[in-house]
């Protein structure tokens, strides 16, 4: 785990979100420069039932979050010493701008694994590039964000 | 209910979609030329709990689904005649290629409305334009996506 | 023309941009919600020469240049005194953060028309949709802008 | 150059598209899985003339043209065998669909070099991403961009 003591408690407010915990997603990874969000496959995140793969919406949840975790790191990493409830503050305020997703292959594997790095980093706007594989390393989707993060 | 018996089928395969039944989606609206989806507030569905306002995730499916309910009646709307395995050999061949969600205000409300309609209608590709709001009519969200349809 | 004193100076700006003038842009409307840009068929705004359509570039050129006259009215159309010295510092600090374009139909016409609204206004961060259409009303492509205007 | 004998023939349908000539685009190296286009410095190239920098639909047009040449290397490039008419043919049905921009670093420098590869290559549909940097390597934009194929 990192040494800037706040990215931990970063990993912590995504991982407490209420939508994130119904995915079942997890911060298993987390840097400065990069973070990683996994989860298992499950039946309830099935779209279309005949194809046995993960809905769309799953998709561009997990990569939404994993940019996010960026961004708001890219607008807050630089700190190093911040009381937790003026983090909380911060963060209330960082949201998604816009977010677009390419699907690229069908959500097919047992384990997804959501990363992202900053492409742009203001004190204003954060763009981030996300990609999702799964556990054979197959490439299931891409995403691009920009997220108000001052 | 429309005349074409095709849309109700097609409206209850996305009912019963796994991921769109944990969400709590459904197909309250379905017409040739356009499409309602509705989901009720619910504690699992936020993102940042300080806010208590939606995930952008939970936006972005609604506006997938309604997106794809239309791209999949612009190219079999036109049949008025086909077997229900016929139907989803077709439905299992169509699919979203990218989808652009842009986050207009908070998504905070106790009924979220997403409508969609065709944009451009072909036969290989159909693109798209969603919106969701609230009861209260606020725009919450925007929406634009294009999908293979043949 | 508008009774804000700002807005024809706004156009004459855009209007003055070289890349504008090379593409022949015009503001041929400007009100507080909305906005006009024409140009006229050139054969050097060809693209596919089989096909003698616009290239895909000045559809998306055009959309973003009618998008950005929103932003930067929606982000200076409130003040009604700004001396041009100061317009200009503002200009030159507003960007368009990302745009995308779906192209509906081929560029054919005679004269062009993009129109633009905004349909996100805030301090730091605006969102337009914009649309292009020929002298005979044809939907020819949509566009969806953010820009950077604080 | 490569071995395969219709990229120089698809490389020199993009030269010679009108608009890419004002431009002054140039597909400077094109193999069967990346291509480079490029285009110098010139003042009809300027948006914002207090910042001196390249207008944002010039980084649209050269990224589609870098993917739309990418997109259609994809599908075509497994034949090795075509005649011109041919080849036009198939061109004059390939189009971009849609494509999103990401505006990273203002667009100052003396020579631009587009690149472009393909992360989705099927029968219909083609995806690629595209980046635009100047001769000192600083990153400008990024593109990504869907395209109709067959």
């Amino acid at each position: 785990m990192p040494d800037n003591p706040l990215l931990p408690m970063i990993a912590q407010v995504f991982d407490q979100m209420p939508f994130n915990r119904l995915l079942g997603l997890k911060v298993t990874r987390f840097a400065e420069d990069s973070v990683e969000v996994c989860f298992n496959w499950s039946e309830q995140l099935i779209g279309n039932p005949l194809q046995q793969i993960l809905h769309g919406g799953v998709i561009s949840s997990v990569l939404d979050v994993a940019g996010g975790i960026m961004a708001v790191s890219s607008a807050l990493g630089r700190l190093t010493d911040v009381a937790p409830e003026q983090l909380f503050a911060r963060l209330g305020k960082m949201s998604t701008i816009d977010i677009r997703t390419d699907y690229l292959r069908p959500g097919r594997g047992e384990l997804f694994i959501a990363t992202a790095r900053v492409i742009r980093s203001g004190n204003k706007v954060a763009v981030c590039r996300m990609e999702l594989h799964n556990e054979q390393g197959k490439h299931i989707a891409l995403g691009t964000g920009t997220y108000l993060v001052g």
